[in-house]
């Protein structure tokens, strides 16, 4: 009987362990799935069955660990990403293959000789975000080199955002719906890209004010700011010598506008700890970050700061989210960073009814001949409610799928990986669209600029 | 025979070894200076006599780091300040006085029972920043504290500047008299202070908008930007409850607003290599942070960017830097920060005639019964030359007299120290005075506010 292990049964697991669940009592192979909470991973499991198993782990109990993998044909982990290295450690000692939803760090990446020697898969970055944006990008990069033509351009976006039916009143159109810290703490550093052949560069305190409007027909507008380094995407989509490089993070117009006011005001500095938190409001949360003006209050005092309009969207936007009131924060110590997440779950947490949206764009730029033309692929997907969500979807799925064609020996390929080749990203893609996770990709007419 | 050993001959050791030297020719002592580049150190002392040897040194050399230490009775050291560790536990190992300019760390701190068991001293912070700042800082305070008067507020700003009299042409009014890096570098991570009973935290992006003006009779005006951490100043000068505590950066007024321009674009980042160095110029390196637009000047595209008038003084002030000339770099890599400093060092190195001014203020306010007063405090030291400048005396002349005092067992001190207290203060601040570093204190009339 085949076996396959998820590590891990938190929020992005829920449609991976459904999923696969399904798959092994349809094939007859088994499931288990560990966590370091019991009641979290029974929850998503159900009673044991003769195909599926829950337990309690800790992935730092080496025996545990060994015992689990040991036993297991195909581990897929959803630890967090730092676990991972340790996890792949065990995985290539007992020859197990691997996949996870997570970047490929380079202690992992050291593992492909011995990987390879092994006849086994470490697939990594094979969910969302890394993953379906590396499969969805590389399937078109891969058409138009095929067709001789000659890429210029290559731009991309994804955003975990909110269903329109869902939160009508929050002006922000947004909820965290992925992990809160990393979004509190999004763009943290400087950016790189290129464009039209000159490297660009973008600190983090300039980020949330250079922003692209993106239409997205029958979905309306967004917009995006820059990720990290796009330049490292030069040699992963083999895309040295192109003229414009650029991955970014989708919002809903003014949400950056209003979120920049956080970073200007060092509400986002994880680096160092706030004094006096236990005694805070709110109110005094934003004040600590303003001069000292006994004569102005703090809604005026920021707005002049800032030069924002006191009756604006930006203002309306914090009041919606209670920060000019005496609330107390309720934490007793904390970085602005950690205070600002706490205070920003108070209104940005999913209710179960809950509706999430994953929204991908990519924008190709290529040259027929000397005919400069470009497709637009868009990928739009809304969750069921706040377990069945859009996230969970959108990173279990791929993962599912790629484990249960390494067991039907649909996947073959061994040593260390992410989803750039037509073997990997082929029959994934495939089956996704299967499951409504599907791209649609247009031809646009260029106008040229005056 | 008394033996001194002066660790790093480097510019801020030239005045510190002329006053050495004369003080073991008059007392018979001997003075040795030991330096990475025999060149340097040779350069500084002159010949060999029966008082002063020079020689090569290398700090990694435990044999020879012993050798010296050991035959020493007073060892100073002059080394960039993440060797001190390194020569603190060399010089409690020996049981010799050890004496620096540089910031205490916690692993000297830990050395100072046993310090005090082997009846030595370890003075450390006992130059200029940190040095005659506390020295000036806590005489007042004591003596305000003494009179039985309330502390409700202090603040403390100390420039490295050049005199009016040098540059004359330079917009700036400042050229590097310090290490560049820390001042490229200045203010990054973000700032902590007290005003009026509350907490302020400002991050780097908005520091240099968030001045003061500060004026000094017969010196003029200056601005004054918020270091680092002043909290930490509320154990070590004992101002626990006081309301406001506030230490800063003197630069001439319209410095910060410029200097401004470097940090938004993100040209004093640190933290990541910038790509393509080797072809940039100084132009092109600007045009790296500002958006994409063939249509549109480097000068007109920054001026938009941050809100700059095209002909205004910050704009002046970038070019009198030849920012915006096609000047070839001159670097193969490097980070922002270090390709800025570069550049800047074109203009900003002092050339050898130039005189440097340090300039050290303070402000203390206190309520005499229920009277609030304010005592203002100043002292503007002007260089010679290059060579012989302010920050080489008002570093160096203070870790000289200590070793004297030292040796003549006018300090009789053990343990480690920072010069806060009567003891360690007194003597130093009363010769320093006869060597014209010396403070101009008046009481400030009061005018309520409206």
């Amino acid at each position: 009987m085949k076996r396959i292990l998820i590590l891990g049964a938190g929020r992005s697991s829920t449609v991976l362990i459904h999923c696969l669940r399904e798959a092994c009592a349809k094939h007859g192979w088994h499931l288990t799935v560990a966590d370091i909470s019991e009641e979290m991973v029974r929850a998503k499991t159900g009673p044991d069955t003769a195909h599926l198993k829950a337990l309690a782990f800790d992935v730092h109990n080496s025996d545990q660990r060994a015992e689990l993998i040991q036993e297991a044909d195909v581990v897929i982990s959803m630890l967090p990403a730092s676990f991972h290295p340790l996890v792949a450690g065990s995985c290539l000692h007992f020859g197990k293959h691997l996949l996870t939803a997570s970047y490929l760090p380079d202690e992992i990446r050291q593992m492909d000789a011995e990987a390879r020697r092994k006849g086994i898969l470490m697939l990594m970055e094979a969910g969302l975000d890394p993953g379906i944006d590396h499969m969805s990008a590389m399937r078109v990069l891969d058409k138009i080199r095929a067709q001789g033509y000659t890429l210029t351009g290559f731009e991309t976006f994804t955003g975990g955002l909110i269903a329109p039916e869902t939160a009508a009143d929050n002006p922000w159109r947004y909820k965290f719906t992925w992990n809160p810290r990393n979004v509190v703490l999004a763009g943290s550093g400087h950016v790189k890209f290129i464009q039209e052949g000159r490297y660009k560069f973008i600190p983090y305190h300039r980020l949330f004010r250079r922003t692209e409007i993106i239409y997205i027909p029958e979905h309306g507008y967004f917009e995006g700011y820059a990720n990290r380094d796009s330049l490292k995407y030069l040699d992963v989509y083999n895309l040295r010598g192109i003229r414009t490089l650029y991955r970014g993070t989708l919002r809903r117009p003014g949400f950056c506008r209003a979120w920049d006011i956080f970073v200007q005001l060092g509400a986002t500095d994880d680096s160092y700890q706030l004094e006096g938190v236990g005694e805070m409001t709110h109110r005094q949360f934003i004040n600590s970050f303003l001069s000292y003006d006994p004569h102005n209050s703090v809604e005026l005092k920021l707005a002049h700061y800032l030069g924002l309009d006191l009756e604006g969207e930006e203002m309306h936007k914090l009041q919606w989210l209670g920060l000019f009131e005496e609330t107390p924060i309720g934490l007793e110590t904390g970085s602005p960073a950690q205070i600002l997440e706490h205070i920003l779950k108070k209104r940005w947490s999913l209710q179960p009814d809950d509706q999430d949206m994953i929204v991908m764009w990519h924008k190709f730029d290529f040259l027929d001949g000397n005919r400069p033309r470009q497709i637009q692929s868009h990928m739009v997907i809304k969750g069921e409610d706040a377990s069945e969500s859009a996230m969970a979807k959108t990173v279990g799925l791929p993962i599912a799928i790629a484990a249960r064609q390494l067991l039907t020996g649909q996947i073959t390929a061994t040593g260390v990986h992410i989803p750039v080749t037509p073997e990997l990203y082929g029959p994934l893609l495939d089956e996704l669209k299967g499951h409504g996770i599907d791209f649609v990709e247009r031809e646009v007419e260029l106008t040229p600029t005056h």
